[in-house]
């Protein structure tokens, strides 16, 4: 018999601690994927968007936004760890490295960090720590993931529980500082907003006012640019059969378009330095106007440096639900029914 | 107290005569954005597609679409001129200077040069003369536009009146002519049609036959791509609330539709030296098929060249509506009910 | 009277044998274009992907996807050759030549090769040899194609009927291998699967499991991108005229999405080498979910070459229809209601 050439995915029962998912499909970045990005969800960050902005600061030309970098290494993971995943469970750790330029080629591979079978037998959950290396074999980003798989065989046998040490935040010293990036020329009327480090207060909320109506097209459009094949986002008879019976939206589209909306209020926030925690509270579907909202967690500076700091902000963002009166949290694990993303990540910003 | 992050725009009372707005976010186009407008409206212009073509003309390389440039620097202008507008009412004397290429960054500056507060109190139109530049401070575009804007308070004090003189067109003898763009080499087989300059008739109307529909993802992701911030494209619970209770086109989009459209009939009209003036007379909606049609108003030689001439043209945009029976004017400032735009503007053509 | 400036495109009567077409608008192919094929088909072939992957195999950087070259040569000839097109009755004997860069500006001229008028004199059959070509006069596509074009008027007179030869199949022995191109290098762990030429048997089927739901606004980006004038995709008061009463979707996009759909079963069918025949048995419109699968028809060694081989695929494209019960052919010239596609093509395949 021919063996089937077709991959169904990994289960539960595929993984082992100590193995490394060696995702495939490498792929070159481009200044056309950087057009898609502004396009889908009209980011304005200048350091993203203008090269002599970026040359001021230091660096050859403008970086890629982070997140593109998040969505391309994420991508390639899905046909090996979620093809089967029942939920997207968390992202712990998530640390930007070298900064990625159109041109550069993004691989990944995912060490299995821990597995936990769930009770009942029907699914564990399946940890990685997943890196994504640039052609010379830098690290661009890394992060841990845990996700909610499928067995193949409810009756196969369990695993030795091993669950990974998850921080709740990362240390705001270990933030990496991209090689050669100083903030020192950094021009606000360029960037758009003249508040810095110094102007933002711990607990400060800050409503960023505008909305993103998110079409079918965008969302499909976006998901197979990242080359995800979760066929819960781009095929509709999948989706139908599926728990909630159309389309969901990958759950990094919300992710940018709350990093773009928080231009307006956080426009010197010109870089993502790390992401302490990302929750999808809620699913998100086309039709879904996209509204968000940030609180400025807490401050550091950086050991060293006298051009920036670092703001740990949390930004919720929501759907059909405008951010003045700043819904989030109900309860440790509850959230506004408006709330699709909890998101909780650090910023550099120049100082003053 | 903190100070409000989020930038609400500026209201009527915020310009002064003489002030510089200088837009941030300066932006370096590539050839993603380049794809990106052939993708969004069918351009077939060959100056813009084919980098050889463009070398026989004496350039470097195939320079961006004229209209590209301008929605790319009115895209600036808005989070500083036209959030709180309440009308996009005209521009006049747009003139397209250094050609754009790829890689060239794009900002731009508006000094607002008139001021009018409106009867009544709560609105006034706003003057300004946008120039936009590329990295080498070269002009690549400049006009003057007015805009009715909000007050924040009617109560607040009126200006005194500046009104600016605004030229009905853009004199033939002032136009620019790229540097080093000679039309000797220009071949026909490969722009499309054989007709050139010789070959118009002032009076002559040009039923450009195809048309264009636009889907809510279309004009959403070129708002996005140009950094225009007008929430009433791209925001559906913003303008569910609006006046027309939904999502409008920017007018730009009908602009560049119809010039797409102009291409049969016009296709050696190869590019736009300036703008005499751009009605938008309807509200343009998703669902709309764009159609047009041109009428030759003016025919002009230029100084000390051979190679080619300018024509003054005049293109209606139209929805739903084919263009056969060449609707458009039906008095001073009314337009058949079909048409979305009233552009009027000067074309450079090959000459015999 | 003034000559009529607008192209009504050419009727029946307007082609004679031996006469050459010269397609306008000549298109210089970017990363844009490139980042647009992955962002609407979701293709994952790391040799259109990765510029590292592909210098491993002897290339400068990635070509563009193959079918990307196809639609751009294709869309050239629309404004020539198929504006009156009742129906695209089919193509042949289409083989790959140089590869495609961006950077590369793809030209194309059709010489019309067979004429045959239709019983009834309505319309008639024009049969051409379309040849894409690049900036250096390569040739980077050739095949045949025959169309069936209205008559501009029933009562003029037939022209003696050729036909022209048009085999079944492309030989596997004229197959083109681009210059440079060594397979040794190959890597699997980055392709996406294990498989290879030698692992394939005659008479296999492959179920490529995954969907992708259409899009009004997918197909019409892509058609506006390719530059393709044919009024059923992009106009809808037009296609609400036509005899589908909706737009169609351009076929080749269908191609394109069973060619992204195949990596899952073919992911090292790295290159197209040639297309026996492709016909679209049923309409596409936006909304259908597109499914696939493949039958492996044929297998040859290539001369000379023990790196890689040619496997001859026939895919199947489905609406609507996941693909495990391989709905397929149900007579000569009839199909399941299902199929939109039968793709009959030479793949080439790394050997162990």
């Amino acid at each position: 018999m021919t063996v089937s050439k077709t991959s169904p995915g990994n289960f539960f029962e595929d993984f082992r601690i100590g193995q490394t998912l060696p995702h495939a499909v490498p792929r070159t970045v481009t200044e056309g994927d950087v057009a898609l990005h502004l396009a889908l969800y009209g980011a304005r960050f200048t350091f993203n968007c203008a090269d002599p902005f970026a040359q001021s600061l230091g660096l050859p030309r403008a970086p890629i936004p982070d997140l593109l970098t998040f969505h391309i290494v994420v991508g390639k993971t899905v046909s090996d760890l979620s093809l089967n995943a029942i939920a997207n469970l968390g992202y712990a750790e998530m640390r930007f490295h070298a900064l990625v330029y159109p041109g550069d080629t993004l691989g990944s591979t995912s060490p299995v960090i821990g597995l936990k079978q769930n009770t009942g037998g029907a699914s564990g959950i399946v940890y990685v720590h997943t890196v994504g290396l640039n052609q010379r074999g830098e690290t661009v980003l890394d992060f841990i993931r845990w996700v909610m798989v499928s067995k193949r065989d409810t009756k196969s046998p369990a695993p030795d529980p091993v669950v990974p040490d998850v921080p709740e935040a990362v240390a705001a010293d270990t933030l990496y500082v991209p090689d050669g990036l100083d903030a020192e020329g950094y021009d606000t009327s360029l960037s758009g907003a003249r508040f810095l480090w110094d102007d933002y207060d711990v607990g400060e909320r800050i409503d960023h006012v505008d909305g993103m109506t998110i079409e079918e097209a965008d969302h499909a459009l976006a998901a197979r640019l990242y080359q995800n094949t979760a066929r819960v986002h781009t095929d509709a008879v999948a989706a139908k059969a599926s728990r909630h019976g159309r389309r969901l939206v990958y759950g990094g589209y919300v992710m940018s378009l709350a990093r773009a909306l928080s231009h307006n209020g956080l426009a010197n926030a010109f870089k993502i330095a790390a992401v302490n925690g990302a929750s999808h509270t809620a699913p998100a579907f086309a039709g879904h106007t996209v509204f968000a909202w940030t609180e400025v967690v807490d401050k550091a500076a950086m050991p060293g440096r006298a051009d920036f700091g670092a703001l740990r902000l949390r930004t919720m963002a929501t759907f059909d639900h405008p951010c003045a009166d700043f819904p989030g949290r109900t309860g440790p694990r509850s959230w506004h029914p408006a709330v699709l993303l909890d998101f909780d990540y650090w910023a550099l910003m120049p100082r003053r």
